[in-house]
């Protein structure tokens, strides 16, 4: 009854009915199903609270789970779990599923080998269109993907790919030699994740071969995990700009995330004591003049905005490949341009503010023109920061807003009070 | 000898090398391509760009690159063009076209209606496995997607579906309605597509039906078109947590990028002018203790660096719906924490830094202690401000680290020159 209407779910909905039950039932659950039902559920459990799942299991019954379970998603779950754990789990499990886990456990995170699976179908060139469909039929339940069918010569070297669509066009008796497209697009299994899941989008495949430096097929990547991973490096950029270094989880604790945000705190700390200090030597001038202290927090206030807005477009552009077609001088000249533009109208708006506060014609011209000289200033700043970075072959994603703020309020303290030192007779 | 090597290519790359032709070039390959291999490469251009592209073809060849044109793509486009053109293209095409690519053209962006396509494959229930197959090598040219066949009844309601991997493993003289699947997973015409975005990332569908209020199968999402929606949208909240209203594209001009900036620049230098004046109504304290001005950009930057963290990690739990998972309560109590526990760190570090750098035990407790609770307060601010958004159904993205950290400053100036003045007699 309850075996039923579960399994009449879609497995993403079993898995959150699943996440929500008590201890006693799950185990209920894990008697009602067989190892591969199971295997469903648990590919669509969040990969962060799987972990009691498994350990909560009879060991014999979870490694038959991972061993039904598509290999991708396996090892994924694996790489969770305690290490002498894994390897009690590989130890019950039959040969063949243990060794391709094994095979993928290897691959460095983040790259193609961790994201690929070992269930894709090959056919050979001097297979009839019948033949191939005959041996799709058969690997139908187990393949990750049978849309596309890979071809390979003797040595396992990829040659070709035919879509179930062409496959099921063509007549029988063709040759699948005939029918394959040679038009190969291919991943090495070191490439970035971020790198395949741009090169899916441009190409609109449901799947991509992944191969080593001889052009051997090891394994596929498909479209359901790039989904995922689209997911995650959009969190990730999102929480860099933010200057959070690791992407933070709801259900951290409040330690957790202390810790995931000090880092970064405890650097922009020894960086705004530099500009305390920068402030400390003009403090001749602040005596005189002390009105001036009025305006530090807009004018670094405003360089640390313009600069971030000029980061983000530029950290945009430079991972969707844009910069690079345009030209980075290009874009350099066009953010000082955008920095003259926004500097001189927020200078203009800023001076007639403070003239008619304060009545003093000299300090409006001052903030005025501190204003628009920190815009242009924060504006190349934040775009020339992640260029740089790209250049050097660092991810310019690190670059955080807080950290350009923070560069920004330096400049623009420099600029503010060298130009009130500077004309300070007009504003005694 | 062109033709034949340039369609060797996968549409994506011929579109790469489409654009870096001179006109001539252009025209060239509009007279050596027919409309159908034209509209491959059109639906692979990027859609900022295409405008230029269609009103140098012939219209007559333009109007049959549009018919053959997957229905989305050729919206898309023609969304893009002035609406006089759209109405000339549209009458020179077939009726039966026309009308289905007008259907499309009166719905809202960002729906299911404006990224759904029309060239979805239908069977009915009562056919056999057979009958259905012959139907999708028939439809097999034209259609976005032949791997999900739809089940429909008299009405056109949508009853069920069917994945082409089920069909091929099936006996070809078993009925439709014995194979296909009433597990639908479908969404309506004016859902947002970032909750049909999740959806497909949730269940790993290629494509997901799209219905009208009584069930009617209206069209279909498919994949790729998914992937190009998240990219956007990732976009979207990376600009604005940067503060930049519109997504900006390398490719615009200096006005274009200024126009776009300066919205939020001016609103953030009259909330920067309002810091101002506040920190003019302690110009009395200010007098007497003039080194307090040299923390001011140390306080507003730190509480403006806390708050976007808390900011950021706050927009994606509610965009991923793990703060709903885990409830808002606990979410606020535990940034009140982690504000507790990085606030007192800074504290505890920065004190220590002004005792020993200007001698003073009291001004080293005053900005240790300022420091403290501005990033308590931050902290649940920069948590609070999207959390009240959402529960007033607005985007909590469109909260922009800049506003957070504006907001931030006037806090932590607050709290700075009041407990200063409130202990003034011990810093003289
Ligand atoms: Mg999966
Ligand atoms: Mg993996
Ligand atoms: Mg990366
Ligand atoms: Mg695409
Ligand atoms: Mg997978
Ligand atoms: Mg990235
Ligand atoms: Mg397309
Ligand atoms: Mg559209
Ligand atoms: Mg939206
Ligand atoms: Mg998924
Ligand atoms: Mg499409
Ligand atoms: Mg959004
Ligand atoms: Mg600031």
């Amino acid at each position: 009854q309850f075996r039923a209407e579960f399994l009449d779910l879609h497995p993403y909905d079993q898995a959150s009915i699943f996440e929500h039950m008590e201890e006693d039932d799950r185990l209920l659950v894990y008697s009602y199903l067989s190892p591969e039902e199971t295997s469903e559920v648990m590919e669509h459990i969040d990969i962060d609270e799987i972990e009691p799942y498994f350990t909560e299991m009879d060991p014999r019954f979870a490694s038959q789970v991972f061993a039904e379970m598509s290999t991708d998603d396996a090892v994924d779950i694996l790489n969770e779990l305690d290490k002498n754990k894994v390897a009690s789990f590989l130890t019950i499990m039959d040969d063949e599923d243990a060794s391709e886990i094994k095979d993928l456990l290897h691959y460095e995170e983040k790259t193609a080998g961790s994201i690929m699976t070992t269930e894709f179908v090959v056919v050979k060139a001097n297979q009839t269109v019948r033949e191939a469909m005959q041996h799709l039929r058969k690997e139908a339940p187990d393949a990750e993907t049978i849309y596309y069918t890979y071809v390979i010569d003797e040595e396992k070297r990829l040659v070709g790919v035919i879509s179930l669509r062409d496959l099921i066009i063509a007549e029988e008796d063709w040759m699948i030699s005939e029918v394959m497209s040679e038009r190969l697009v291919s991943v090495a299994v070191g490439e970035d994740q971020e790198e395949i899941a741009r090169m899916m989008r441009d190409y609109d495949f449901l799947a991509l071969p992944v191969v080593d430096f001889q052009g051997h097929l090891l394994g596929i990547i498909t479209v359901d995990d790039i989904m995922d991973v689209m997911e995650e490096e959009a969190s990730d950029d999102y929480s860099k700009l933010a200057g959070v270094s690791d992407v933070e989880k709801p259900d951290d604790n409040a330690f957790t995330s202390a810790k995931k945000r000090l880092p970064w705190l405890i650097i922009l700390l020894f960086l705004g004591s530099l500009t305390a200090s920068l402030i400390g030597r003009f403090e001749d001038t602040l005596d005189v003049v002390p009105v001036l202290a009025i305006f530090i927090p807009l004018i670094a206030g405003m360089a640390g905005n313009t600069g971030t807005q000029a980061l983000a477009v530029a950290v945009r552009g430079i991972a969707t490949g844009e910069i690079e077609k345009q030209g980075k001088k290009r874009i350099v000249l066009r953010e000082g341009l955008t920095g003259l533009i926004t500097g001189i109208s927020c200078g203009i708006i800023i001076s007639g503010i403070v003239y008619f506060w304060k009545g003093d014609f000299f300090l409006g011209m001052l903030v005025g023109l501190s204003i628009a000289c920190t815009l242009i200033v924060a504006t190349l700043a934040g775009s020339l920061v992640p260029l740089v970075m790209d250049r050097f072959k660092i991810d310019p994603a690190v670059a955080s807003g807080p950290f350009i703020t923070t560069i920004n309020d330096i400049i623009s303290i420099l600029i503010y009070f060298g130009m009130a030192t500077a004309f300070m007779n007009l504003l005694i």
